[in-house]
């Protein structure tokens, strides 16, 4: 009878997870923690329970180093070919990950006299098992995300002036410095702080009759894709794997991307959702398998969501290798779609801020949408290259001509847009010429984006045509590139600042 | 072998309703319904077999109130202390409901001749059984929303001007009286409506032979939260625990709050789905338990929804209390931040048109943003309070030092809009002053509002700030804040007002 | 011991369907196979393995017609009588379908030299087994919309002047013809195209060392709802029954609808997420059955759906028929609320080009808004037929008083926002009178709409009027009514409109 009840639980677990997908576990003690880890979740079960629940349904709970390595490779997690010491034969627990390389980290600090610990786990600390996704992730342009705003005069002042708040004195709007906390909802919280320690400081626990001694940190929380860490290294990848279940199900799903992927700027969650991927997505996704390694089109889902083109390991269900796991987000790309006026040969580097355009910005294009030629994109052998590794994931569930037919709808959409971009430009252009708009000779960082018929080239292309090219390039969102942020909204900007011209000029 | 299979069954059927977190239930009728009950079942099922359903599926259908007070008390749905009369050892159903207190409700009807019901089920009538909900619920202002809208000059304008019908006559816009209906749809579809029965009418059901007599009810259909109901009460209990199911699930679901909090005015349904919070709730909900009472974080769920900060009785694993259910909605918050063109603490009573500013306007702050010191608003020791509880919610999943940041960044935000919107009225001011904009001194409420440049100085204030500091609040929503409502719009708004105010003057 | 594993593995397989509502199967080839379909896919699970694990947990992979035809009367998913020849006994494979009619396709072409099938499968392949489904659709204006926008000059004109490039040169703007590629993107997205074919090309499949010749093909690919297809043929089956899976699931939900039916234009979708039905809906999908044939209210789901109001065969319980199965869309509506500036009797036919208005035009309403009287529009008793038979759906969960009250404001609702589209065409005709603005008499169309003003007219019934009248339909969507896309921006609408007039005249 015993043996019969098992089979049933047995059949019943077994079925559960594959409808659900779910990295949900139960809430047991794992048996193999360590005795440091053992300590804090002895306190910290009481005190935060929330963050012990979080990663006792973690994968990191439930396994070993050791374990991990003994996968097949195309199913390992880790990329690390040896434990790291002392963390072999124990799950991946508080200590093993807090405690790490403290020397580097100004924010290590004595937890109540017996334990030395970062409070910030950094991708220099998770790179102990897995230094490859922390070395492609160091490449990114998110990884740079901080220094690609601030270190750029262009993009640092169209921050500021948005950011920044603003008095009404003598009819005239005057513009603060942003505050670090303004900064740190709007563009840091997607780009990432840059954290600071500045001591050691006392805490008081809610609900507890006690007294804490912990780093005062400069720039927390903050989760953005490139902060800057207490040791030095740049990232977070809880902005992905989020707080302590490290789910490959949650960098998985749209809605992970979609905390800074959205409208009006980067609308790519609210185009994928209306499209045919995101149409399939949402009708079956609880049916799908979202933490399967290596991941299967076909028999783990049946439509791609933004992991499975730009991010995760796929293979056919014979094993075959469709795309290699990267951390480079931009890496599979070959064209820059979004952020900038004019779409460009991705950079071949993170770090953008060695760009210089031909007329001598800080920018990959001119004003006028020449490329930079010196050197910082990538060519267009490479740009061939990518685009056909592209067509591969695509040939997965689209014949050839039917995804030939779909890029090349997209080459013409992009010149297009750019097209759009340089009329909205030729305008300002207008404007500033008749000097119904002030730039200051373009010498002036503070007299730019500071009148309306500016700030509505602005939104012509990091609104508009960021949407469209979004549009075309996950094969389709009509209303999106028609109505909400596309050709309706170029027509009307267009025509509204037109009409703006000549009110200033009356 | 038949103590296996209900063993078997046993498992499969406990496994479900833990992956599902469902109110589901089967559809078959419950023993224990009253004979009057039974009644109105046996022509239902067949003419609205769908609310027939509904009710079915939910805890009332399946447990008498001697049952649900055999409960632990925290466990416990109902707070009566016995149960009302004839209804100790019947399941909760039509007939229950339906027929209580019908002396005082005005559509109280014979139906059919031979039974005395109401149309309408109010919370008056819930407070049989849920006594401390109605009471909590009566102190709220969602209970008080109807008259805090319509007996308030200031929003009562703003509401007639938005929602009569237009006509132009001789170049000049004239606005009529807004209908019951287009009130009804818009304001009233969230504030509630005010019942009224005008006498009895005929009606013949859709696919039967028959007439019947039905109360002829003004204002009707309507869910609103402040709803005028024909016992004289106010609020609707449906509004969250929806139709016949009663669902705590659904209550707790972000969408149920989303039916009013939403764009542009109310943005906490799209800054909360933007939010990390809701990016764990869209990736892992269908794992979650939304069901049990008391609700155990970590266990039942592993992020908040807004029902976990706002309203929902939580406890450790361990049974100890972490937050109280409430069902005054706006008593866990210090600080009211959305509706009104700057924040101020929280109201002590449901209640606001009571409230008077300093400047003699029936509002809680002055045109220039000072709060009233009338007397109405929670004091300094009251605010702190609130806070410290709030932060003890957070505490379930995060440190001391990480709430503490999350919160002087919300304070310092909450001052930075309040700034924002005082650059925008003094901008109003300016325009009034110089003629450019007429307000009749303020004399003629018709003639607020009724300006573009008035208009975009509502928007700031109803949207933007708004947006803004609901995403400070729930810890984050970088787009919402920078682009979408946010600082983007702050300084487009401003520059577009400048803009009106120099071609109205050419 | 085996019998009891197997009834343990029956409840088990028993209960999770009925939680998860789900198409998805196994991926075990069919035993059932034609041979021509199983030659297909020994290439093309490596090809392209997404599309046969598509077609694998597809109903058509696991039944015959004959099977299908056992079926119930109201259980049948097909509508023939009789099995199409060599097709009763085999499942239905990739030969099946793309074999079907190949002397009228266009796009028919020998592959690989021992097969000849086509590219595109049509409704009229379709209608193989699915006649009056096909029959149905062919009467609706989903399947006549590439005509009806395409072959009416206002919609063509208005249609032009928002997808073509603009240039600025010597101070005006100048549109070009749009390109198919942004048609394709945008208007035709969704409408569909029309397929050209233009010979044999060769193609290279990513990953295979082969050259495959396919027909060279104009307007492909693209799944909108009224493509010409290379047979002649009108519509798209694939449009809301996606690719390979065929699936009533997908078909039924909401986000199907979506692709097409979003804001700001048709915001269709996002009315219902914000109303109560959509929000039980979002509640308690994931419980719900949407795979039954027919399918019961109370039953299978407990809030409609689009499908449950416009399409689907719907019984009660005990199998009287509710509502009988429709594919021509608008059939069960009576007045038209959308895409035109004013409401009007729906179309008696799909396709509307045949449609003139009492002042000339070639719409359904004069531009003073009198519906056209020659014949083209539905008369008042089909009307009043029409909105009896939808008070039966509601009447599945609804009393007749509250359904009638419903109605009832609706019917207020779409004569408002008829009244409020005529304020802003007077306002319109006056800055055209007044030579403000400048329609070139109403002769030449390629100067509507190309001014500011005249497309702040259009928003205001494309935008507004449509979003206030779905609100309103679908019983209420506060939100959008009040301030998204209605009264508050009919409001900043019609005053900007006013200002811009006064700013034209200085």
């Amino acid at each position: 009878m015993k043996r019969i009840l098992y089979a049933v639980a047995v059949l019943c677990v077994a079925a559960l997870p594959a409808a659900a997908g779910s990295d949900q576990q139960t809430q047991q003690m794992p048996e193999k923690m360590s005795e440091k880890t053992r300590g804090c979740i002895s306190c910290h079960r009481r005190y935060t329970p929330g963050i012990v629940a979080d990663w006792l349904a973690s994968r990191h709970a439930r396994t070993t180093v050791a374990d991990a390595l003994k996968q097949e490779p195309l199913a390992r997690r880790v990329s690390t070919g040896t434990a790291p010491d002392g963390m072999a034969d124990v799950v991946v627990g508080c200590y093993e990950c807090h405690s790490l390389n403290g020397g580097k980290h100004a924010d290590n600090f004595n937890h109540f006299g017996n334990t030395k610990i970062n409070v910030i786990v950094t991708p220099a600390d998770c790179a102990s098992c897995h230094p490859e996704e922390r070395e492609q992730y160091g490449r990114s342009k998110k990884a740079h995300a901080y220094g690609n705003l601030m270190a750029n005069p262009v993009y640092h002042r169209l921050a500021d002036i948005i950011t920044g708040v603003k008095d009404y004195k003598d009819g005239k709007l005057v513009t603060a410095e942003p505050t670090l906390t303004t900064r740190m909802e709007t563009c840091l919280g997607c780009h990432g702080t840059k954290i600071e320690v500045r001591g050691i400081k006392d805490v008081e626990p809610a609900g507890f009759q006690i007294t804490a001694k912990v780093p005062d940190i400069v720039g927390w929380p903050n989760q953005g894709v490139g902060r800057i860490n207490p040791d030095g290294s740049m990232g977070s990848c809880t902005t992905c794997h989020a707080r302590h279940s490290f789910s490959i199900k949650m960098a998985r799903d749209p809605h992970t991307c979609a905390q800074c992927h959205l409208e009006p700027d980067v609308p790519a969650y609210e185009v994928y959702e209306e499209g045919k991927h995101g149409n399939i997505w949402a009708t079956f996704k609880t049916d799908w398998n979202f933490t399967n390694v290596p991941w299967v089109p076909g028999r783990d889902f049946r439509a791609p969501v933004c992991a499975t083109c730009h991010n995760s390991l796929m293979t056919t269900a014979d094993g075959e290798v469709i795309a290699r796991r990267t951390h480079d987000f931009g890496s599979r790309l070959w064209v820059r779609l979004f952020g900038l006026p004019y779409s460009h040969p991705q950079p071949k580097h993170g770090d953008t801020t060695v760009i210089k355009s031909k007329d001598g910005l800080p920018l990959p294009t001119a004003l006028t949408g020449e490329p930079a030629t010196d050197g910082t994109l990538i060519d267009v052998a490479e740009q061939a290259r990518r685009q056909k590794d592209m067509k591969g994931i695509c040939s997965m569930c689209h014949s050839t001509a039917w995804v030939n037919g779909h890029f090349a709808k997209m080459d013409a959409t992009v010149k297009e847009t750019d097209a759009m971009t340089l009329t909205s430009t030729k305008m300002l252009l207008d404007a500033w010429g008749k000097g119904i708009a002030d730039n200051g000779g373009l010498k002036d960082p503070a007299l730019l984006f500071d009148e309306a018929i500016e700030q509505q080239w602005a939104e012509h292309w990091l609104f508009y045509s960021n949407a469209i090219r979004y549009s075309s390039a996950m094969t389709g969102a009509p209303d999106m590139a028609a109505f909400k942020l596309g050709w309706w909204r170029y027509l009307r900007n267009l025509s509204d600042m037109q009409d703006r011209m000549k009110f200033h000029k009356k």
